[in-house]
């Protein structure tokens, strides 16, 4: 086997956030789908810029901040994700690195600007985002490295990406070289729009190789076509290694063919900005899985990542995560 | 005169604030004066980018804060400050508007960038500034509209602007038409080291008619030339109409030949990140100022502004600074 660098290679969708303070009556107003994510194009996307109040803007991107939670965490961590030339393109690329997470993608220097996400937050804390992909339409295979990505432990993916064609291709290209060099797949389903638009594909790539699945309820419900949660839970079972369902205040099961663990949500959070839960629980869990931790402990670290985001906007950690995963866990050492 | 459009016009170095988190030891290491503002080139601003922690951006630039605290508050503001077409410039032009400021100033097309401020907030809440002018030293006395200079009851300066100097002409140009409309001028003084760089061309300008002064405590000692706060809160009655000297958690003293009101800080706030105290301070006061209240009660709204900024990262109000002052003042009306 090829000599271990990355616990984790996260791709996907490289994003700068653009987070604003809104009301429910404007996302009624503006018929937008509360908590989803919504594909949006320039014209749409300066459009609702120019009604958004004053806004803050951090490096976001679902992979992106799960590879930023891995790091924050300690862990050797490695992204792919395309920006353009501009602006965004170098705050994207200058929080990633600055973290330490290791990002070598090509810029593209020509076509669509860095992409954004309008992040929409009500005072109920719940984001509802909007999304111009712009540049991240450009990621395709030959942005997928197959040293690094038979260097990694685990190659995590996310499901927005399978909106941009070519991105879909750079997905399937990376699974299959992480399987052939005896890695594991890991995916998330991202939004459970994204699923209903790409469910059976997403069933079939599932059952062709994920080995760890991350999912919140309306994603797994949504995959498996059922209304009842513990359906989906044990549904899914069959179909990958370990599955990471995530349920918010309800906090998490985590479910193998023979275990399955019911982590709690950490008490006691002010919730500002839910934006990044689920991305920041898969970095805990990653960073916990591919460490030596158990399953349990290591869903335990991906409440505790994700705790600390949501009690803040943005989708990204302000704490060290590893001074404070070792506040909470003994196994840490910060 | 000229119908009255605005309370306050604001006219200032128009800046993205890059905020991150630091530690003492590392503007050691840097060479950076603590709490001060320093100019810095383009590769500096590339090298210490390169140095610094992931990152958020928000729009800033003092007299850009006062304006937007102005408008918060409820008040008819207008801001005049330079931005390239990029897309910092966006976010800028945006920000301001959004908050409902009147920004009409046309940006450049060519030459620098817009301008950045690489903002380093140590754990102690105070932060060190490291500004790349960009796109600031283009705005020059054609950028003065003297129509909205004369339609406003006060024009507003930041001695930063004394800085590139082109801007130094819009401030005087600006001056003198505020004054032949029988308008007020407005000066804050910004940094004691922006004082020390220009302390005669501050003083002769201050003497030539600035009618409502600005500066914290270090900033009027240098002024004056004295270690001494009371010797120079004596030595600047006799120049100006009004004087609001702030002194961070002692408050602030507003003074007139003939009064002086000693102003309380709001007290308990968490200070999270001092950048923008100052500017909102004058926002309040300005606000307060041109509609009505009296001269303590328009510092109080100054402190209830500062109060608020402080409590965050990032140098705008986040909260609705009307709504927030109706709760500890009894003559505003949310």
């Amino acid at each position: 086997m090829t000599e271990l660098k990355f616990d984790t290679t996260c791709i996907g969708n490289a994003i700068v956030d653009v987070i604003g303070q809104t009301d429910d009556a404007f996302l009624k107003s503006e018929n937008l789908t509360k908590n989803a994510m919504a594909l949006i194009d320039m014209d749409r996307a300066e459009d609702l810029y120019g009604k958004m109040t004053t806004a803050i803007e951090m490096s976001g991107g679902s992979a992106g901040n799960t590879a930023a939670g891995i790091a924050s965490l300690g862990g050797k961590c490695a992204y792919v994700g395309k920006v353009r030339d501009d602006q965004l393109g170098d705050i994207f690329t200058h929080d990633i690195r600055a973290i330490g997470v290791t990002f070598e993608t090509v810029k593209s220097t020509s076509g669509p600007a860095t992409a954004r996400s309008l992040i929409l937050v009500t005072p109920d804390a719940h984001r509802t985002m909007n999304t111009y992909l712009g540049a991240c339409i450009e990621l395709g295979p030959d942005d997928i490295d197959p040293d690094m990505i038979a260097a990694s432990k685990v190659t995590y993916m996310e499901g927005y990406l399978w909106d941009p064609q070519s991105g879909k291709d750079a997905f399937r290209k990376a699974a299959k070289i992480a399987h052939e060099a005896r890695r594991e797949v890991s995916l998330t389903l991202s939004d459970s729009f994204c699923v209903d638009r790409y469910r059976e594909e997403f069933r079939e790539f599932i059952d062709g190789g994920v080995d760890i699945l991350f999912a919140n309820e309306d994603e797994v419900k949504s995959l498996y076509e059922t209304d009842d949660f513990d359906a989906a839970l044990e549904a899914v079972k069959g179909h990958v290694k370990i599955a990471c369902l995530t349920r918010s205040e309800k906090g998490s099961v985590i479910v193998t063919a023979t275990e399955s663990h019911k982590i709690d949500a950490i008490p006691g959070v002010n919730v500002v900005d839910t934006t990044g839960a689920g991305d920041l629980f898969a970095s805990g869990f990653l960073y916990g899985y591919t460490n030596g931790y158990s399953l349990a402990d290591s869903g335990r670290l991906g409440a505790i990542a994700a705790a600390e985001v949501i009690s803040h906007y943005g989708a990204r950690p302000i704490a060290n995560l590893k001074e404070l995963a070792a506040t909470q866990l003994p196994q840490v050492k910060a």
